[in-house]
């Protein structure tokens, strides 16, 4: 059976549920979650987000990727075939960087009326077009059919740390749900440039001297640097929220992290 | 494979789980969430959210619907058997719209214990009854044999908008989780009042003069009307909560819109 | 098809549905959430929650439980083959009670990295190595393959409530997510200690001198105590939070209900 995964920023509503609803009325294929509470219209953490999990899912897999705030405008609806996957979603950036890595095979406008549901909103086109399309795909339906093929899409970058004045600045991409910040820095990046030095970074008037390899090697209340899951750099404090710690309230506030060599 | 479709107040507890395990003891069936974040004992958003949702399921779908403020007590549990669907849940008024709507072809009042748990809670009946219910509809059990069959059931109705001294009067009906407030006035209500002149609309003190076809049509922190995907007014701020915006805490406060026809 | 139940402290993040994808790269498996909302790290509250809901499900569920504090240090990675389950998480504890209660028949300490993701990180065993192998548990493999079997594992126990100076002392064990407070207390130790008399409990300053049958039986604002589904005593006010009421914040807060046989 093929798996459509969902990411969203719908949070914890019902349109969700109705988008898997309209899913189902046309193919009885396997739904996941991979989250819906992207911060609200937030493009850059939506795509942060599908490019740090969709990896992990099975071949053929078709991510149904809708953060979207210029819905009903003239931004297009827009299917990607990659290598192993299929992205559905609107053309604003999110699903560059995810289809660029996979390698993007084919772009398709979505434009065929007859993929999508009779009556099109302004307001929901995850529930009137995305998802139909989606279902439609996952039966195995010949992309070609639902439009043009185009060449291009926009593209979106995520900023990547840079070395000014003999300093590494770095910023926060993520704010997890343990309140971990998610840096831009690679631990390489910090390493290559300490050279086997200490280092002092700074994070809102506080400061971090260490890099541990697991969450419990931590004193209690000390800021520390650790390899994530993504293998970047990420900001914790054991057994308590850095953001909290740090009263960062934004799931995508940009921090800058000062890294003086010592 | 069918579908069992879950709304609940039940929240992001263990709750739901408990039901899906209870569900997939007895039958291998596709249960999907439509939403569990109903405020806790409100049975009127319930029922507005199951009426917006039903409609995008496949025949068949079974919904299991628990917002159910009196568990324990001599509310009966049901079955309702309409055109293409199946609604269980507690006899409050909570299915009454959608079972109405999609037409009411049967209602079985649940009481053959062989079809529920071995021990009944008196808080839990979601779990203890609902829950295996919908697992043995699902399996293709004859409807007759829950409970013997009644003619009638809880009504519940949404406020209608109405004119009064030359006012449109309307109110929100919801909040959703960009924190948007959807009314109960539809488009053409408001656009037969004000006959091609120009209105204003008053709510907590802030005006409102225009309807949008799209979010991003409008200014920075504008009050806006939007035909939302339900088809009714909402009222939207581009990129922001208009419910925060507006100071609005829960998700169906009653607040009355007054439309001026100037 | 074979039942994967997923219980943490990871949240709404996109931790758990890339965990999904994981399983469902290995086997097509039915996934079931019980939790994610946890309380970060709170290791006695994941367990209490498993204690409560693992009987629910389907004979052969596997269930997948990862509250790990300890991630990435020397505390191991286990499997537990009960008599009618299997249970997979860090050995810290979480899965005893519940292993115990059904049976346990064999304790496989998890290090054939053949069935882990290739690289491991220190933070996310849940993806690198915990979601593997229970999609491989899924798919048949014999467990005696993944390591070598071991005879104990971390132990944990929930507090009993007790009897001091003619007092019957218990504590919070949990705040659902209507706000109700699930007690250690179960009716029948109250009853028994009550002998027929009348009581009064108190809790943060404030009285409850009643047990009622099911919530709509009380008044409003008054605080009650109600034998809830895990047939404990649960301290709860009608359509209301009493964790609100009372201002109690955490989850599992400890607070000492002191009982008085009047």
């Amino acid at each position: 059976m093929r798996t459509i995964a969902l990411l969203t920023d719908f949070g914890n509503d019902c349109y969700i549920g109705i988008v898997k609803g309209v899913i189902l009325s046309i193919n009885q294929v396997n739904i996941v979650d991979i989250i819906h509470k992207i911060t609200p219209q937030n493009i850059i953490e939506g795509s942060f987000i599908l490019y740090n999990s969709y990896r992990y899912f099975p071949k053929n897999t078709i991510f149904l990727v809708v953060v979207d705030p210029t819905v009903g405008s003239k931004r297009n609806p827009i299917l990607i075939k990659t290598k192993d996957y299929y992205f559905i979603g609107p053309d604003n950036g999110i699903l560059s960087l995810s289809a660029k890595e996979n390698g993007i095979k084919k772009i398709i406008l979505l434009e065929n009326k007859k993929y999508f549901l009779n009556k099109i909103s302004n307001t929901f086109h995850a529930r009137d077009i995305f998802a139909p399309v989606a279902a439609y795909v996952s039966k195995g339906e010949n992309i070609s059919n639902f439009g043009k093929e185009i060449k291009d899409i926009e593209e979106l970058e995520f900023n990547k740390p840079k070395i000014e004045k003999n300093n590494l600045i770095g910023e926060i991409l993520y704010k997890d749900s343990f309140g971990n910040l998610i840096t831009n820095i690679r631990k390489k990046n910090l390493l290559n440039f300490i050279n086997n030095k200490k280092f002092i970074a700074y994070i809102n008037n506080k400061k971090i001297t260490k890099i541990y390899d697991y969450y419990s090697q931590a004193k209690e209340n000390e800021l520390f640097f650790i390899e994530n899951s993504f293998q970047l750099l990420e900001i914790s404090v054991k057994n308590k929220s850095a953001a909290e710690y740090l009263n960062i309230k934004n799931r995508t506030k940009k921090i800058f992290i000062q890294v003086l060599n010592l």
